[in-house]
């Protein structure tokens, strides 16, 4: 599929910091930033934007904060297209801890929110491109939402000024046909917008959906190293990559990056298809209480875990 | 997604045995036999029927050979509706080595061939036909045979007398698109003929690719316990019944199989996405070469191995 529109961001740092709290060394972060220039990757999301306020540095790495002093350290040296990213949740941030474009090396800020808190989103999202930042939203957790909220939500994005809004299947629990259905929405509701797409693998389709939401027209693709994301990870971008027939991506430094830093990594934390998040993912759940057992010393009875999340009194 | 019509085949003992060359105890294969009947799979593929001409016993497990006999002990007492099935190869069986059905626990036989071995193929079908069986052809690794040879083995296939014909993505290459051009391929071009399903998961596409010919109304689809199978494994039983929302399957017998014998197992046996057989599949390449470095105490150079693969002399 080539198309020249398409743009691939990689969120490694960023997906893969809820596994190991951002704790990544500079010289990590520096090998993945230099792996992704050289493949032709359009965006890094290097962490979180957030504020001490809310989280401590002692439990959270400086990735969790992205302060641009630790990136241009990272960063030094390396000549690259390549635009830089970091994401902004909602009530974790405090607009002040966003500095003006002219000031920091940051292209992108991405504001992740609930279809609840989607006016909350385009407020800070219009300070963002007031500070002179390009700007997305990223709508999480759709797959709970019912149509009506969301379609509120997306008529509200669409008289905003926020030029890309995604598509997040926060809990991996979308089948192609949703992903095709919401992606025709996303599209046809707000007209002159970039739509992205945000995967999760609970159930061994963050690929095969981000492939399907091409097919559909979404162009914003995103995409981690060997899939690393919490719970059952993301997208893998060597995949992704290897699908796009753009010339301008070359998968060879992407497989290096891999053996020498997430093949090691992966042997110690753990990430990928587990039979608790492909629960999660298949009920339609947050995969907390599967993140849960998951760091349990021994795993559980997993019928009994599929048990429990069934279970409910029935509700007139 | 529920359709009647539709059959599911367990080939973890069959396709799993590549890997550990059918070394499955017997209380192992009964285990599984009582899991995927509790489940309300329709059938369990229990292993080859091979030619002792052709393989070793010493090399090789039982369920490489599927004698009556190791089958009947570990099926004995066991009330169940689930057929059971072997796979024959075209050349490494002599048809002499199956027995009439009247003298045999199995149900059915499915020949596997290359598109070049078809008329072989129809004849050993036909002969298992004669014998009582329900028979199948699996049309081995149709992304490396072009289009017109599919076509004259599908031609071949749709005058034979038998029944059901399975497409099979046996390098793990192809993606959604392809699928679907082939599911209607086959379909057209055998009326009347049940169209099966067979994937591996070298791009992780294994289910996603088993849920689009579903869609496209192949209605005899391949899975294995926890996506185990040669290389990067199958589609994963547990994802196919959870998507299909036929009342009659039930995954919680599946969990249990997996969490007491697949996952230790698993620790101990590789499988699943890895990025050499990431690496032949994006290529469209027989697993081989993966398998072979996998199989090393350390991974040799994944930039050097991909090169490698794609390198090669310009012919005109």
């Amino acid at each position: 599929m080539y198309r020249p529109e398409i743009k691939v961001l990689d969120c490694t740092i960023r997906d893969g910091g809820l596994i190991n709290k951002w704790q990544f060394s500079d010289e990590f972060v520096r090998k993945v930033f230099i792996a992704l220039s050289k493949a032709g990757v359009d965006y890094m999301e290097i962490g979180y934007k957030s504020s001490e306020k809310y989280f401590s540095r002692h439990e959270n790495g400086k990735w969790k904060f992205c302060d641009d002093d630790d990136i241009k350290r990272v960063i030094d040296g390396v000549e690259t297209d390549m635009k830089l990213s970091a994401m902004a949740d909602i009530g974790r941030v405090e607009p002040e801890d966003i500095p003006p474009k002219s000031q920091s090396v940051l292209h992108m800020i991405r504001v992740a929110c609930y279809a609840n808190q989607v006016d909350k989103a385009i407020t800070l999202a219009h300070h963002c491109m007031d500070k002179g930042y390009e700007t997305t939203i990223n709508l999480m957790a759709v797959s709970k939402v019912i149509e009506r909220d969301i379609d509120e939500a997306l008529n509200d994005l669409s008289k905003s000024d926020v030029p890309t809004v995604y598509l997040v299947d926060s809990f991996g629990s979308l089948y192609s046909e949703q992903i095709r259905a919401l992606a025709k929405k996303y599209i046809e509701a707000l007209p002159g917008k970039q739509i992205g797409i945000h995967t999760h693998n609970n159930q061994q389709l963050a690929f095969a959906n981000t492939i399907e939401a091409i097919i559909c027209g979404i162009n914003r693709l995103d995409a981690t190293l060997y899939g690393m994301g919490r719970g059952a990870g993301n997208c893998p971008l060597e995949l992704l990559l290897s699908f796009l027939k753009n010339p301008k991506f070359d998968i060879r430094p992407i497989l290096e990056v891999i053996q020498e830093l997430l093949i090691p990594l992966k042997a110690k934390i753990e990430w990928g298809y587990h039979i608790p998040y492909m629960i999660t993912g298949v009920l339609n759940e947050h995969p907390r209480s599967a993140m849960k057992i998951m760091a349990e010393k021994e795993l559980p009875d997993l019928r009994q875990f599929y048990e429990d999340l069934i279970d409910g009194e029935p509700l007139d």
